[in-house]
Formats: structure tokens, C-alpha cells, sequence
């Protein structure tokens, strides 16, 4: 292995599974690896797993000068690097994550919320390299999202901006997880939109859903919405269309908060076909002031499954010129 | 007059008037005037007058050191301090109004936003003293807004952040003059107010908003319901706590995307009693995240009409330590 000097560590934390790469400046991983997360088992077993994932990664690196280790997680994230509360990890309240991984290995440590990270890596590597702000949305099981100014995180005061899924649309609306009412991820979110599936297939027997489904109504997942919609399922388009309508409102109050134009949407929902990204893009730009009209732009996010471990090393590749 | 040397100039801009206060740097207004804007004549009518004013201000100050001069305009404000088509000017597109006064002036001056030069008066002189972050907002005619963090201004990457009045709370709601639908604008702002008052009034022959509004449905204003409401009468308590209720939903999405706690009303609705903002309160809380509820205030502005004023001058006094 050539230019190890130039190689950060990028870790990706999740509920069920660690990822370490090996990350050079230009965005390409040389290396990664994944261990179970034991996450039932207490913050002590998972930053063990994290230290065994990364000492890996150290060890394949052949012991030649590496840069920092930057960490995604879930939860809020403070700017000392404490962890606070991350969803369905047992017993985990409050972890100083960021200071004993640095105790531990002895370099640079840097930890941020995994949606954060995920921003940074398009903002860095991917569709939002061309933007030095934008909002961008994670379409998922629920909907988050991060915020980048001028080419940095907006973390907010006590890192917890961007919680997207969580703007309403409408104010006697669905109930949401969150105890509120109307939330857009109450809309949008995967549970939903199979939920609202299977309710609806009783007017729609045929729908090439059920075919994907395997006829199980229960077992609807966003990709066979996406490929029943492909194929011209009506059911399918109608839904996902009304999902990319409706996430669009609340991208739109977003970009009047903010003043921002462009929304890059990522995330398991977003392998959906172009026509839903028209749907959303359409629907943002009906909602936001007439001085952002013109510069409206709803972008597919570039990567999937590697935006962790690419923005948890953006966070410790010097910034680019 | 003592220490004109820690005098600073402010200029409040509106459509109507352009008044300017010398100020010191606690936030004392020591003196001001007002002039005519003369809106439809242009925009080198209304510089003149702006001028005017200033160097009236600058003649009362008895030809001793003054500091800058900070300028508060309707309309959005870019960073070079170009004023873009602010609503009742005539022939007004694109003004470099700072340019143009330092050149006539010969000495610093900043232009800031209005809304954003209010919520600059609170953060330095008002509410907002005790709170490094929060979003502000004028609830009036329509509803604006302005977010300050750490203490500063934030105005987005082209100047037109704080646009809360067309945050959506009903995405199938009612149309708003901005030509989108479901705006929060479209329900609290004064004109809905008071046509949505009347349509109810049959409901409410000896409702005491009537007496106020000395028996004519089509001149009532905010005044009238806080009046009625405060001596107990029921329709005007049911439409000004359901609009405190509605605001609440929208103030909650924009929390919940900035990570802010706080938040701070003034406008000329902002009049209303404290049940109106215990209402507002209580809805922020139900909207937001758990992790931000312990911290929501909702908080009434210190300053009406001096808010120009003071905020403009707060753009030219050194910063507060």
C-alpha cells in the first residue's frame, strides 16, 4: 500500500454493525472492515467493538503513519464529542466517546452525528460538491437530516440541528413516534408509507406490489413500491408521488428558514425513480419564496452505504483549498 | 451632550417613515427625529430623505465624534449591503445603500434587514440579553422573522434567513399572498386576524370586539381582540389563543431544525395578553423534540417602536464583550 501518509480512519457506528475504512483525501476506500456493534450489551462492549474495528484497520494499514479517526454516530452529538442517548443502544446515556477513543489510541479523534457525517461526505466527496450549502435529508425508516453552511456542519448550539423529519405539515395531523402531531416523518417515514400500502391494496388487488411483496401485505418495503412504480404500478406511483410531495413542503419551510436552495436526499426511500425526485423538487419550489424559486434544486444523494465511513473521515481530512 | 464619542447613529428605514436616533452604547436613545419616506418617488427621493434625517441627527450631535451608522430596510439585504426590492418602494430593484451613504456620508455604515436589525435590538439591549440564541419574531401585519446565534445575526448564504411567516403548518391549508398554501403567515397575521374575527362575529352578536371596533366588522384590529380578550370575552380569547397555538406549530418546526429553545415575539399583534403566550409556549413544546423541552420560552420583545432604531445602531457598536 502506496501514500499511507495520506490515509485518515473513517468509522461508521451503527445499532447493529461497526465499519472501519481506510480513507484517502480523494474520497475512495482502500479498506474496511464490520464487526456486530453488541449494542444490547452497554457502552463499555461497543466501544470495545469500535476499538477492535479501528485497531484492524491500524493493523492492515501495515503500521505506516496514518492521520485521524473520525466517528459517526447516532444520537446528539455535543462539540466535546459526547454521545448523548443513541437510539437502541442499551444502558447509554451519556458517553464521552470522542476523549476515550483518543486516551485509548493515542491520535486525532473526531465524533459527529451519523446524519451529520452523511452530509459531510456529499458535501465533500458526493452530490454536494458543487454546493456550499445545502439541506440535506436522510429518507428512511424515519427522516433526518443535516444542514451544511458554506461547506461546514451547522450543528446548531447544542448539536442537535437538522432534525427535518420532525418540521410539521400538518398541525391536526398523523401522529408521529416523537409524540407530536403532523410530523413530516409521520408521512414519509418507511412505516408509514408500507402501512399506507397495505390499507390501500384492498382498492388495488392487482398491484404489482403484492408481486414484489411476495402477497404479503405485511412485508411491504420501499423497493418494491420503487419497482412496482417502474413499471407502471398506479398504486405505487401514487404513493410514492404523494411521499415526494409532501416531504417537499417541509423541505420547503427548511429552505425559508435558511435561505437555502438545494436539498440532497439520501437514505434506504431514496433509490426511488426520478418522476418522485420531480414530485419533490416541484413541491419545494411551490412553497418557498419567489426570490429561491429559480434556484431550487432536489439532488440525489451519491452514496449509500459508504456515507458514513466517508464522512466520519471528512471529518478529519484537512479541508480542502 | 457628554460623551458624543460613544454616540452611534441609527437609521430605521420603513415605507412610510425614516426615523434616526443617536445612541449610546447601553442603548439609550438620546435623540431622534423623523421624515417622511417618500416611498413612491423612487429610490434617489428616498435616499435623500434618509440622508436628511441623518444629518439632521449628525447636526444635533453638535459637530462632535460620532460613530457609524447602522441602517435597518425592509426587503432583503445582501452582504454588501445592496437592498433588493423592498415591498412599497417603487422602482426599487437592486440599491447599493450602503455604498451610496458611505460615499455621502464619510464614515462607516452598515444595512442590515429590518426584521434582522429588531432581533439585533433584543439580543443586544432587550430579551434576548440572556440568551446567546433564539429565533425572533415580528408577528404584525404578516409575520417575519429573524435568528440570532451566539449573538450574532444569522442571515443565511444570501441575506433572506428568517422567513418563519411561510413555514407551512397545513399543507392542504389556506392560501397565502405569497402564493403558496398552508403559510402560518395565512393564519395569524393581522388582515387574517381580523377578516377570520368578523366571518365569526354572527356567531357573537355581543361579542365585546364589536364595541371597540365601534360596531364596524371590517375595521377591526389585533387591539380590539386583546382588549375584548383581556375583559374575558370568549371569541376573542378562542381566535387569539388558537393563533398563538398555530404560531406555536410553526416556531416548533423551526426549533426542532435549528436546535434553538428560545423564542422571542414582538409586533404589533405581540400586544396580547400572557395567556397568549402561555398558549404559544405550550404549543413549541408539544412540537418539539424531547431533548429541547425542558428549555422552550416563548418571550415577549422589549421594544416596539424603538426596535429600528436600536437594532440599526447595533450594528455599529463595537460588540459587547
Amino acid at each position: 500500500m502506496t501514500d499511507n501518509a495520506q490515509l485518515v480512519i473513517g468509522t461508521d457506528l451503527g445499532a447493529t454493525t461497526v465499519k472501519t475504512g481506510l480513507v484517502r483525501p480523494d474520497g475512495r476506500i482502500v479498506y474496511q472492515n464490520r464487526f456486530p456493534t453488541r449494542a444490547a450489551d452497554g457502552p463499555e462492549a461497543v466501544v470495545g467493538q469500535i476499538l477492535l474495528s479501528v485497531r484492524e484497520a491500524i493493523e492492515h494499514a501495515g503500521g505506516a503513519s496514518l492521520g485521524g479517526l473520525g466517528l459517526g454516530s447516532p444520537g446528539v452529538v455535543d462539540d466535546q464529542g459526547v454521545v448523548k442517548a443513541p437510539p437502541n443502544m442499551a444502558d447509554w446515556d451519556e458517553v464521552p466517546l470522542r476523549a476515550m477513543l483518543r486516551e485509548q489510541l493515542q491520535r486525532t479523534v473526531e465524533v459527529e452525528n451519523d446524519a451529520n457525517a452523511a452530509a459531510i461526505a456529499e458535501s465533500r466527496f458526493g452530490a454536494g460538491r458543487a454546493h456550499p450549502d445545502f439541506l440535506f435529508v436522510i429518507w428512511g425508516t424515519g427522516v433526518g437530516g443535516g444542514i451544511i453552511l458554506d461547506r461546514k456542519i451547522f450543528r446548531g448550539p447544542t448539536g442537535g440541528a437538522g432534525e427535518v423529519g420532525h418540521v410539521v405539515i400538518d398541525y391536526e395531523g398523523l401522529l408521529c413516534n416523537c409524540g407530536s402531531r403532523g410530523c413530516v416523518e409521520a408521512y414519509v417515514g418507511q412505516r408509514h408509507l408500507s402501512r399506507r400500502t397495505a390499507e390501500r391494496l384492498e382498492e388495488f388487488p392487482s398491484s404489482r406490489i403484492l408481486h414484489y411483496a411476495k402477497n404479503d401485505p405485511t412485508k411491504i418495503e420501499p423497493l418494491h413500491l420503487s419497482l412496482a412504480a417502474e413499471e407502471g404500478d398506479p398504486l405505487a406511483q401514487e404513493i410514492l408521488h404523494e411521499a415526494g410531495r409532501l416531504l417537499g413542503v417541509a423541505i420547503g419551510s427548511v429552505m425559508n428558514t435558511m435561505d437555502l436552495r438545494v436539498c440532497i436526499v439520501g437514505g434506504g426511500v431514496s433509490a426511488v425513480g426520478e418522476s418522485v425526485f420531480a414530485a419533490m423538487e416541484q413541491s419545494v419550489r411551490s412553497h418557498v419564496l419567489k426570490p429561491l424559486r429559480p434556484g431550487i434544486r432536489v439532488i440525489r444523494a451519491q452514496f449509500g452505504n459508504d456515507a458514513g465511513i466517508l464522512g466520519a473521515a471528512g471529518l478529519v481530512l484537512p479541508s480542502a483549498k
